[in-house]
């Protein structure tokens, strides 16, 4: 009996042709990151369960794939808290490592433990998977590709500046157009709390907010009435959930409402401040918006909170990037008062979106440009010299292994989408020639041996 | 309390100046695959248990990183087992997925999986991490980067000659020299099994004589008494332990002494007709040796054993590649008689003997090349401007986020090894001046505003 071969449920087998195109992205990504003075780390596809657990909620901490401890260290499982059903304190015992869930805890871990080899501020991006036991579903898997870039070690706002010029940068380099990169703050939120007097029910107003695009006015209000804010409080708040007008005008609306509060202030100040710079610039493929109802990542953003979405119609997704500015990444490792700031962009969306709008560079396929039919061995045999030559220059190239039918070898070349095959019979041997077949026409030339590789070069 | 920052045994970080190298080396390969006719595939991290467990042997099996189960499904976990020290049966309860062992199983997967959407014969390489719970040691991790190529769908000895041919192009465009390239033929060892009387004792026979190079030719004889191989077998075994000689000497030597055993000639025709066509080369970095006790992979090469290794000396580790020809890669998978060549590179081995040897090209680093001081906010928002002209015709570069007191500006320069300072303070700005400070020499030069662009692209 044979099995059937398939792959985890959740994963992706990546052929050449996607390949590819992700490699593609991955190149602009990274070539943009460096030119920004980003430099590369790589952490190991597992950490310590002490490191990762516990920093992503209750939800996130079950999403975490865990390493199954092996030999005799099985045998200490906890058996007694599977038998009272404490599932996770049975599967604690049994690993003691796990596949990273993000790579800002271990960025956090990273920057910690090698305080003393890089200097601050630290530009870093990391490129690798990760990996969440999310219930598969289309478009979502439980690896995918992180693409981050942080600056750790400045509160400078000129980071965020910096990373929102990047983004235009990067969205240009990939001829992607009308994309929003909407902005708010942690302490504008915290103002409009203690405005309408819910300071301590902030996350849940956050929350609330969160899902404004997706519930809309009522059904905010409606969430909030249930979680038992006054009527006085959602009054107060319904100014603020109509979103509309410019970048300033908002700005200058949030002044006048929340001009008492001290630490809305500081938060209007950073955004005024943002807004002026980069409004200098003249930007073609990014908006910057003031969003007042963006509240993502607020168990962890501590100053500016950012959002990158592509226009709405054309993609049923929401963003394509998201970041902000943490004060505390390595509290936890015990290194104080490591201010960052950090984007995180979605390459497989983004990867998406190209694909969609056929953004991809043609001839992208790094496929041979060239087979050489294989009629005789012998004939072969002199071949190879010239593949070799050939390759030496940095021509892709390849000889049909076996003296298959000619139908064989030109299919082969067809499937494989190599555009020029080399054909060489006895006939041509003895008359020192060669024919050059044209795959995509079905054209054929004849030309003379010796001027093998300088008609070959001519091709490419 | 705060934690210890640490990574699990077994695996490593990466910083910035040592990821530049490893992508010198992967870019090196990559390009020189692709120009080989090779296409890149990707497979998830984690496979199916179904599809690893049994396929490494008793030993293997036991280093494969299982991924525990969550949820509800650990409550499935077999107790009884556990009860009865029956740690495998335990561990397979609790477990449906594992972390790829090697990319030899994924690759007969993904061909068996894709055989209608790729083209035979299938010319793959992969580079991606294998996971193995060794036992950490020195220059030996649990997480590796493993690069292959195979050609798969093609019983043609041309595969043996293009990956030879390939091994030259890759270590001579890695300046890496007397690289040995050993080969054999397991129809030529079967055929010495049957030419000293113990066909039934192959494998013993080839486990024994693949440790030649460690324990010596007593060492072999010594093991194959005690493995109860008569005295006669020893006898007649003696004169192949003797591996001098120039490969045609050999074949030669092998040819006589073998010359009834079927086998053992088409083990010798193919192996004849390789060095033949190899001969025809003129080869600079690597030399093709027969070597009549290589037997590695003996459970899976069907024909065909490479094993490439640095001259002796230098290095104190063997080979750094190693491949072979096999003809039942998906036949577990139900896919019968795909016969294939493949050979995979030890990229940390191969890392290391560049490191070693000094030939990593100079300035691989990415850091930026400019750094801009920040003096005053107002010439900083000035700068950006520029720095922004500088990073579109791709120059790294980047600004200080802070109006930090130079000399802690210009450590950062000089920690991040970036060799250009650019300094305009209140001074150099009334005056419509900057300065050049090359952090290499300390020299400062003064210049025009009007030119900044154009003097700083002279210096890159």
């Amino acid at each position: 009996m044979s099995l059937k071969p398939s792959i985890p449920k959740g994963t992706k087998d990546y052929l050449p042709d996607n390949l590819h195109k992700r490699n593609y992205l991955k190149k602009i990504l990274r070539e943009t990151f460096e030119i920004f003075g980003f430099l590369p780390i790589e952490t190991p596809s597992f950490e310590r369960n002490e490191t990762l657990i516990g920093k992503y909620g209750e939800h996130g901490d079950r999403l975490i794939f865990k390493i199954l401890n092996s030999g005799d260290k099985l045998k200490k499982a906890d058996i007694k808290s599977l038998e009272k059903e404490d599932v996770i304190r049975f599967s604690n015992s049994l690993s003691e490592k796990a596949l990273r869930y993000d790579l800002t805890v271990p960025l956090a871990r990273f920057v910690s433990q090698h305080r003393n080899e890089i200097s601050f501020p630290f530009r870093r991006y990391q490129m690798q998977n990760v990996w969440r036991a999310d219930r598969p579903q289309k478009g979502r898997f439980q690896e995918f590709l992180q693409c981050d870039v942080d600056i750790v070690g400045s509160k400078s706002i000129l980071q965020e500046v910096e990373i929102i010029l990047m983004c235009e940068n990067i969205f240009s380099r990939l001829n992607l157009k009308n994309i929003s990169v909407n902005l708010n703050h942690r302490k504008i939120l915290e103002g409009v709390a203690i405005f309408i007097g819910v300071k301590d029910k902030f996350l849940k107003l956050t929350s609330s907010l969160d899902k404004l695009d997706k519930i809309g006015m009522d059904g905010v209000i409606n969430e909030l009435e249930n979680q038992e804010f006054s009527k006085r409080s959602i009054d107060l708040l319904i100014p603020f959930l109509d979103n509309k007008g410019s970048f300033k005008s908002k700005i200058d609306f949030l002044s006048r409402k929340l001009k008492d509060i001290e630490v809305a202030k500081e938060g209007l100040d950073d955004l005024f401040s943002i807004y002026s710079k980069i409004n200098k610039f003249k930007l073609n493929c990014i908006s910057v918006n003031l969003d007042i109802n963006l509240a993502r990542g607020l168990d962890y953003y501590t100053g500016l909170i950012l959002e990158v979405v592509p226009d709405k119609g054309e993609f049923d997704f929401g963003s394509i990037a998201g970041g902000g500015r943490y004060d505390n990444l390595t509290d936890f490792f015990g290194l104080k008062d490591t201010s960052g700031f950090g984007i995180s962009f979605g390459f497989d969306r983004i990867n998406l979106m190209l694909e969609k709008l056929k953004l991809f560079p043609k001839d992208l396929s790094k496929s041979s440009k060239v087979m050489f039919v294989n009629f005789e061995d012998q004939i072969t045999d002199q071949y190879l010299q010239e593949i070799l030559k050939l390759r030496e220059r940095g021509v892709a190239c390849e000889i049909y292994p076996t003296k298959s039918k000619l139908k064989k070898q030109l299919d082969y070349a067809n499937q494989r989408k190599i555009p020029f095959v080399i054909m060489i019979g006895s006939d041509e041997l003895s008359k020192k020639e060669f024919v050059i077949k044209n795959m995509e026409t079905g054209t054929q030339s004849v030309h003379k041996s010796i001027n093998l590789i300088d008609e070959i070069m001519k091709l490419i």
